[in-house]
């Protein structure tokens, strides 16, 4: 039910998945009515693979996460979470309410041995590939042991995604010992101490993006601004790049052959909005998708959950976090 | 002396201004046969308005702040200072070791009275024009009380840039009273309650980029990775666009045509690359030109000194600060 678009873009993006991957199983918790009232719209889905499961509330995007603990005992991401704990699902991909998708996904599931809080993780583009940044707002104040945690799963995530040793580093404001916070500092010590994690040191904001690190780690306050501006910049530069070409004829000229390439590479460049964000260090693999996600984005997503299904994500991790943390 | 690419540059960038604007004078702090031999490559300069100071030692760009203030009493920076504090100079502009620069225009010119930490500043391109970003990295960790002092230094000095009621925000992780960390809901209470500024509240990373503040206050972890990340970001999309129009031959031939458009865009963006960043809460005007500013930046870092005279910055700032805080 979640999203700025509402359930109309999700069952679209189950469609396609579904008409894609022969072996996906899809439940779409909500609204049964609207949710069937949507499905009609594609009468060549098979239904044996996608099933609609009931729940009469929904959690608003401004609504806090304490409410939704509280106040709406059957809402649908509520309910998802529900079935994923009582094994009927292998996992949950949601377009609402950050907020209130971790706290109740920390209700619901729990977090792993060892774990104080889960993190936000996503693939963010690089000038060599992806990497794997976290944590992405969930928890906005960390201590160095939680920067550690979150890059011990973030690394367990690299791997799960196919990179191999993935390069760990931890986000600060000079490469050198001296540069950064006490959490900052404390965290490197715990890092450079921790077997079987190729802890690389200190990366500054332009080295993420010239994809000198594998696992990118820093707090949620950090992290959330970091992806938000980015996203902000990528946006102002197409914005730009297309003024551009429309300012005179002869660049509008230019343009008209330009433009499809550059919207190629806008898309490419989006990074959460278009590939799903995971969460991290839960009893269960729990997918956020952008709010204002199009179909593609919800695909990616799915994709996303797909992987942690097939790698079983949750058991790696538990079985690194138990060598490396207990 | 300073600058990835040391004193060529800054003499280019010298000659430059000297004929651009009739009435600027220029003092070069560095090794003087060095200094002179790169002048001789001028003859037509105007040496009435060049002048060469000595000095025997240069602070290098890895040095910490500790040595540059105890280990070199006749460092160039330290030297030019001190024109500065016996106003034999009205500005400084260095394009040298920031934490040196700050730590010894600290201890030179000392801070403004009811400032306990200066805090740096650049101007950052948005969908609507500029907004002043600070602090850049000159505080990692910084109290409510010094996010407030940075935000009132922020508005005087986009006041003094042209911009009238300069709209004041605090960088967050979303825009509701809940959100973010223990500091800046302690600041967002103080700019609240400040006469005379036009606070407007938390602002996110997209909304800094679509231009909804002028002047945006966060710590200087949080303000160097956004800075850094977004210079990585431009430079990685810059890149991207053009290995686009190189793949194929049809696009070779769009990207012939495109890329002078680009480079034209590519040099907007490049945010304190291309623009000075200032020290704002000295007794005194000090432009730090990113050390790897080509000449056009050390021209723009000498432009913004000039207009910090003009407006007498550090005047206005003691004045609005006596008002506010006092």
């Amino acid at each position: 039910m979640g999203g700025d678009f509402g359930p109309r873009n999700i069952v679209q993006a189950s469609v396609a998945c579904l008409s894609a991957k022969p072996s996906l199983h899809l439940t779409l918790v909500g609204q049964p009515s609207l949710l069937e009232e949507l499905i009609a719209g594609y009468p060549a889905v098979d239904r044996a693979r996608l099933t609609v499961f009931p729940a009469s509330e929904a959690i608003t995007m401004d609504e806090r996460p304490s409410q939704a603990l509280r106040g709406k005992p059957d809402s649908s991401m509520r309910v998802a979470l529900q079935l994923l704990h009582d094994d009927r699902v292998q996992a949950v991909v949601s377009a609402g309410n950050t907020g209130a998708l971790m706290a109740l996904s920390r209700h619901v599931l729990k977090t792993l041995p060892g774990i104080d809080r889960p993190a936000m993780v996503a693939a963010i583009p690089t000038q060599r590939g992806y990497c794997q940044l976290l944590d992405l707002g969930a928890n906005v104040d960390c201590t160095a042991e939680h920067l550690f945690q979150f890059a011990v799963m973030g690394s367990v995530a690299a791997e799960a995604l196919g990179v191999m040793r993935p390069r760990v580093a931890l986000l600060n404001v000079g490469t050198e010992d001296i540069k950064g916070n006490q959490q900052v500092k404390l965290a490197a010590g715990l890092l450079q101490q921790a077997r079987g994690l190729n802890y690389i040191g200190f990366i500054e904001g332009d080295g993420l993006y010239r994809g000198e690190a594998d696992v990118v780690v820093c707090d949620g306050f950090v992290g959330n601004i970091l992806l938000k501006s980015s996203e902000g910049l990528a946006t102002m530069i197409a914005a730009r790049v297309e003024a551009l070409f429309r300012h005179n004829l002869a660049s509008r000229l230019v343009g008209a052959l330009a433009l499809p390439l550059l919207s190629r590479l806008r898309a490419d460049l989006a990074p959460a909005r278009h590939n799903g964000a995971s969460f991290l260090g839960l009893q269960g693999i729990v997918v956020k998708s952008h709010g204002s996600a199009g179909v593609q984005g919800l695909q990616s997503a799915i994709q996303r959950a797909l992987i942690e299904i097939r790698e079983n994500l949750p058991e790696r991790l538990h079985g690194r976090l138990e060598d490396l943390l207990l």
